[in-house]
């Protein structure tokens, strides 16, 4: 198969590359370089250094023999780059990554909104007019993320949800409740997305995905030097069980928002690429627009807290657990229970967080802890108005 | 009261700007002129000539001793100069008409549909920051549409429905099915508002408009030439009533979409000036996001068609109907329920769509046929994919 990999320079997006490759397919990546950018900006780095893009296809050339393509171009700014990727590629599946992935950043500033909501949603509709024009049938399988719904006081079902209202019935869209610029981006696109799968019969898997965390892949471990994908422990591109690692590694307190009741979706970066590389075996039909939400486990955040100290301690570590003002604006005490059932139905595996799990990635990092730039894990964005 | 009128020289911004100003509330316009430029573009004009945005305000000020102050900007290329507006203006209440008003223009091409969507999501961010920092106080009155919601086959709530799902229930804003880039743009903006609503305190209404049609208003009639509103009948920027009564006029066969059994929401446009009017009078609390349906009548296009046929034979015009493809995705037999008591509870008195009102506005039309161009009235955009 052909499958075209948008944002493969990123954390999912280069992993995900060198695990289709690895099973045969024709891979092609392509990325703006933006996120890098936007790192220096704020003087953020990832733990390790990241060779760029062209390095790290070549020594992937080199320790298998595979090529990946590469091609740099804003899909945002450049619609006629979208266009020419299609054109040359002719990709049956298209991976689509290409987002400002942060929450925080989106709300930075009015300019970091902006930029947010332009990258995404307009790179998305170019991206859709684009297979409209040049592959309507290829599968766009996009990544969204379980943050559009919010955390409503009613079950959330699979993007979509069976109402029965003064006696008449219908299936809507699940109604989103969005907590940030960037989530509400997401949104954005999910409506376009479901709106061009209707009018033009394209078709598209939306993948709402809970909060990633992890290393490694099998993929990476093959040269970790030369492979890695890039791991944020920042309070801006980091997420929460990957920070607590590196507090706990330092040992810092682990800065748990609020009460640290808030619960979410989480999974392993593996299983990421696993549900991707599901969507794509069983793609959506013609005209369907279809949504799963792709996470493996819910956890309440001082629960995953916890599971830091206990295993950091395991290792000798001396962990405590700290209370800060929640920057963001969510609830502490919500009901949470979203479905996940359509991807455990398609063959997910899932990989649980195990003790072993948390171990491993506290001793990885704690190797590199020199490497550690502690001013960044404090968080310095606040979503209410000053 | 202070009222800032955004998009102060469209079709409905111009008439709001005439009413606040005549019951002598201190009233500033702006207005970037984009849409006389989209016009220009696809070879589109008003019915009669509109005199450039400073001549109105002079004549305004001539007839009537009333200064209504006038700023050429564009607020979602020049955040700047939407910040510069509040500083200088410090308005209680802005209402906010500058966006992209069309379903068919969005659908053109890619351009048109990016357009669309940044110049209203990116005016529409840019005004809600500029806000919070400037006068986090003020009411913003938002105009969306009631093409947000689609034709769910249950009864349309005003903004957010209570749904009980698996024995629990919440109120969730009500799931949207836009159907064309320009209806999306006004959902996004939806999300954008009720998220600013609430984590940054501000306070606004969310007015989910129907199609409005009608010539005339108190002010424009108090000198037709020198003070009237744009009109137009054409496929892009026309709406479904305005352009069956200029081809009534032409003795050209109304041309109805499919069957002509989709129904709408529609209203006077007196009464959109009514409505906003209620909605500054009764405003929005403190951190509250509140949606209005503002339309007050549902008809058929087949019915309003009809109305106008029995108008126009009235009048001794010989009137047909004749329908052709549809070139829109919409349902063509659909539920239509739905809910507008929350204007009428602030008291709106309407004005319904009376033969008396059809007849007027064919009298007027006719009395300009010869200003008609015809090639304007056949729709030339398609929602589908060719």
């Amino acid at each position: 198969m052909r499958i075209l990999i948008l944002g493969g320079d990123g954390y999912l997006g280069w992993p995900t590359a060198m695990y289709f490759s690895r099973k045969g397919h024709e891979v092609m990546v392509a990325d703006s370089l933006a996120k890098r950018h936007w790192e220096h900006e704020e003087g953020i780095m990832p733990l390790w250094p990241i060779p760029p893009l062209h390095a790290r296809v070549r020594h992937w050339r080199e320790l298998t023999g595979k090529e990946i393509q590469h091609r740099i171009g804003d899909i945002a700014l450049n619609p006629r780059f979208v266009y020419q990727l299609l054109d040359e590629f002719k990709p049956d599946a298209i991976v689509h990554y290409a987002e400002q992935p942060s929450a925080p950043f989106s709300m930075i500033s009015r300019e970091k909104a902006v930029l947010t909501q332009q990258n995404n949603v307009v790179g998305t509709l170019n991206l859709l007019f684009a297979i409209k024009s040049r592959c309507p049938n290829a599968h766009l399988v996009k990544l969204g993320t379980m943050g559009e719904y919010g955390t409503p006081n009613i079950d959330i079902e699979e993007g979509f949800i069976t109402i029965t209202h003064n006696g008449r019935t219908d299936t809507l869209p699940f109604p989103k409740q969005p907590a940030s610029f960037y989530h509400l981006s997401k949104v954005h696109d999910s409506h376009n997305i479901m709106f061009t799968c209707k009018v033009w019969e394209l078709r598209a898997t939306d993948l709402n995905q809970g909060v990633v965390y992890g290393i490694e892949t099998d993929e990476t471990r093959m040269n970790p030097d030369l492979l890695r994908t890039s791991f944020h422990y920042d309070a801006v591109f980091g997420t929460a069980l990957n920070r607590f690692c590196v507090q706990a590694a330092l040992g810092l307190p682990l800065t748990v928002y609020g009460g640290g009741h808030q619960r979410r979706g989480f999974l392993n970066i593996r299983d990421t690429i696993q549900c991707v590389d599901l969507a794509i075996l069983t793609p959506a039909k013609t005209g369907e627009y279809r949504v799963f939400n792709q996470f493996t486990e819910v956890f309440s955040i001082i629960e995953l807290a916890e599971k830091v100290k206990r295993a950091g301690e395991g290792l000798g570590l001396a962990v405590k657990i700290e209370h800060i003002e929640n920057p963001r604006m969510e609830l502490d005490q919500h009901y949470y229970n979203p479905k996940h059932t359509a991807l455990p139905g398609l063959g997910l595996k899932p990989r649980l967080l195990t003790d072993e799990i948390v171990t491993g990635m506290l001793q990885t990092i704690h190797e590199s802890k020199m490497h550690i730039d502690t001013e960044l894990v404090q968080p310095r964005v606040k979503w209410r108005a000053e």
